[in-house]
């Protein structure tokens, strides 16, 4: 055959770093941010939705290099056409924060203050795809725009706990760590780290749980040797100068009251500081008055958080449960959730200070962590009800045995595939987990019965018993046409009690 | 002031085209979802949830244009880096059936056959703003792939009557009209319709709505003046050659049997077209055994829908109510749906037919007609009971009540703005949609008592008697402290119970 005409075909992939989500990866996720949702409702939380586009300008972060203006996110600029396109460049969001910070801005004069929101939906980071690394990917946030009162962040700090709970993970299966950032740059003035030092500081600190207390002392300071042998330069604070940083870092106590007077010490006579252990002070008597005890939530000195725009309270959710990971060692899951007091954001906009704090959810990590412990999924009978076709000419009879069962609230569907090979149906029914397979020829037609398979106790049967056993087919009983629903929904009701027992 | 270093701010707009969606646009709308989405479960389809980006490749359509390939969609070249961005031009997708048939092609050994589906999100269109246009917004599409049966079809289309019907158009208030593109094309066969002039047909067929069949039939032939007095060029067929167009256009007779019969006639000797007026016979057959009376489907071949990418049943569901326009005047409120077969779209990839049929719901129309109908929102008492702060030193008293209230199901939050005023609470308060304030000042605290003030009945009374009357405030009662979750309980059953008569 010739060829040369042959039209080249589109390859069928999706970008690199995006997937899909099929069934119960969609529903699934759904459900548990059905559940998040309610408990933000319930703490008054009002839904908002920005769409994916926003202004480069409006996101900021990426400003300064206008040749490369897409560096993290996916940006592009539009066309500058008359009554259309502005010239302006347009990127996908990269996190829910940066458009509420623009939407509090746009709507001051219109939105209740303070403004409590929720949301939830897809961000996207122009990022070089890895394994299980997206670049698109659920975030699921609630912010607090307009109190500068601590029972703002003490709010959030509980409702993520609450969250949490509802989204499945019991109560001692997480714990949520505050730490205070004006804590934290109290300790630094205590210590006399200097402006220009202080980034490389926070990012050191950011280490304490990899590296411990020794090897955070020894990066403080001269530098240390990693575990390859490579030598890794150190801040060069004296060892007077990182006292007071490694002291802050193990300043967690037997209770919060210990915790905060070893802070108290340790920030020394910075007001900043003081302030900072006063907030934080007050968040503890306000998550213990809520009930938050330290099987919840506790004050922990050795959570940074790595976002430069905290101003104050920051917190993070871990799973303290072990899972295996790749390898078959056991770990413990770690973060889910983290967050904190950002002053700064809606100012960029205003120039007037709006003090803000919020929370955002890591959906699929957390959606993980259901899957680790069996708290979602494997439901039995998700698959629809298949109504096998065997005479094709009676089509419109078998919609109608479907109707009935989705009138009567049963998932179901008519097979709509080539049916000369009743074989393939059977596959098909077992490929889609299909709980019943509804038969009906001729023969049965003309005696006004169907025959009801139960594709599970077949598939049991099959699994455990010998070829003449299966053969005599116990799995499989014929009812009258009348009674349809009332038969499958026995063989169902029989399956979810034996999936329960 | 000096204020030459002042930064310049950036503007706090959302992109032209795009908007944001506050509280109950983003509830009410999920609620439509949510009973949307459990019809399509029930009839067996999946969820898929695909990433926003596509590569512009997968989504076709817009290939030929090299130099400008985001007409329509908005789309950027990644950056060729090793290992990381590939060089690819990567677009927002614009519908869900092009990512749809990407994921029918890329996953075909993986998925059942056929595959039901369905998916709901945003998708995004790089088209010139406008009053009620918007450039991203939502799609709800249920599609099955691999089915080349009528049935398919037929499935899909009670699936949408019945999907209107959950999201809560009552039978009677929307009319799925069902017409074929095979018969079409047999009619134009039959009409002796060169290919070249088959779209300047399709275009005319389109405007009988609007212009009814002497219009056509001008515009078919010599073409006419319209209503500005501006002559509209006309196709340049015959009257002969548009006689079999004008009869296909009216052939809708009494009843389906009847409409049927007519397509025959206007079909000809077109073996394209009796194969279109077969399938229709059957489809119809299958809907009539499916309950779908003429209340709710009819044939109708003078429904064309603009896609070309459409090859068999086509489809759409019009409300059949009347609304009052912009300028007052009454009009049927239109179309909120359509589809139909698409036989194509998959072989783009594969190279081998995969037969395909689906419909997509306009989200944002039907919400816009439930609301019309008054048949969503306007819920009393959907804002938060909002605990006041009368004294600043026991916010965490304060956030304890609220808590209270949390656990017990009940909207709540403590008031979180600076306190000092208490008149703001209460506009605050009224702003939010509260239905309780609860207020506990220094002598309420010590008295073990909480004030509930019935914000709902206070405005009314406000409204309704004079000043002295209202300052008797009966609206506002004392509870003792152990008390307040009754309290309030108390008074959103007696306001839910007014809302109700």
């Amino acid at each position: 055959m010739h060829d040369s005409h042959k039209t080249r075909r589109p390859k069928a992939d999706a970008p690199k770093g995006f997937r899909d989500y099929f069934g119960a990866d969609v529903t699934e996720r759904k459900a548990m941010l059905d559940r998040i949702a309610e408990v933000y409702d319930r703490h008054g939380f009002d839904a908002l939705e920005t769409s994916g586009v926003e202004t480069v300008e409006a996101l900021g972060k990426f400003l300064p290099d206008v040749d490369r203006p897409n560096a993290g996110v996916f940006a592009w600029q539009e066309e500058a056409v008359p009554g259309g396109g502005s010239g302006d460049w347009l990127a996908l969001r990269y996190d829910l924060t940066a458009p509420l910070a623009r939407v509090a801005a746009q709507f001051r004069n219109d939105l209740p203050s303070p403004y409590r929101r929720y949301a939830m939906g897809p961000v996207w980071r122009n990022e070089k795809p890895g394994p299980g690394r997206f670049r698109q990917f659920y975030q699921c946030d609630a912010d607090t725009v307009g109190s500068a009162s601590p029972a703002a962040d003490a709010e959030i700090i509980a409702m993520l706990a609450d969250a949490l709970e509802a989204a499945g993970i019991p109560r001692g299966d997480y714990l949520v760590r505050v730490n205070s950032r004006k804590v934290l740059n109290g300790v630094l003035e205590a210590a006399g780290v200097a402006a220009d030092q202080s980034d490389a500081v926070l990012r050191t600190i950011d280490k304490f749980d990899k590296v411990g207390v020794d090897g955070v002392r020894a990066l403080l300071t001269a530098g240390r040797r990693d575990e390859s042998g490579a030598e890794i330069e150190g801040v060069g604070l004296s060892d007077v100068g990182a006292a007071p940083i490694l002291a802050f870092l193990t300043s967690r106590g037997g209770d919060n009251a210990a915790t905060l007077g070893n802070l108290r010490a340790a920030v020394g006579t910075s007001d900043a500081g003081a302030e900072g252990v006063a907030e934080l002070a007050q968040i503890a008597d306000m998550l213990a008055a809520l009930g938050m005890g330290p099987d919840r939530v506790v004050i922990d000195p050795s959570i940074v958080r790595g976002l430069g725009y905290y101003t104050g309270a920051v917190f993070e959710a871990e799973l303290t449960f072990e899972v295996l990971d790749e390898k078959g060692r056991k770990r413990q899951f770690g973060s889910v959730a983290g967050g904190g007091r950002y002053d700064g954001l809606v100012e960029r906009f205003t120039g007037q200070k709006v003090p803000a704090t919020g929370v955002s959810i890591g959906v699929d990590r957390l959606l993980a962590a259901l899957r680790a412990k069996g708290r979602v999924g494997g439901q039995a009978g998700a698959g629809p009800v298949v109504v096998t076709v065997m005479d094709r000419d009676r089509m419109a009879d078998y919609l109608a045995m479907a109707a009935e069962l989705h009138a009567a609230g049963i998932r179901a569907e008519a097979y709509l595939g080539n049916p000369k090979n009743f074989g393939n149906q059977l596959k098909y029914a077992d490929k889609r987990g299909s709980p019943v397979a509804v038969i009906q020829g001729a023969d049965e037609a003309a005696r006004g019965v169907v025959q009801l398979k139960d594709l599970a106790l077949g598939a049991r049967l099959a699994a455990e018993v010998s070829h003449d056993e299966w053969k005599a087919q116990p799995a499989q009983v014929e009812a009258p046409r009348a009674d349809l629903v009332a038969g499958v929904r026995a063989i169902l009701a029989r399956e979810a009690q034996r999936a329960q027992s």
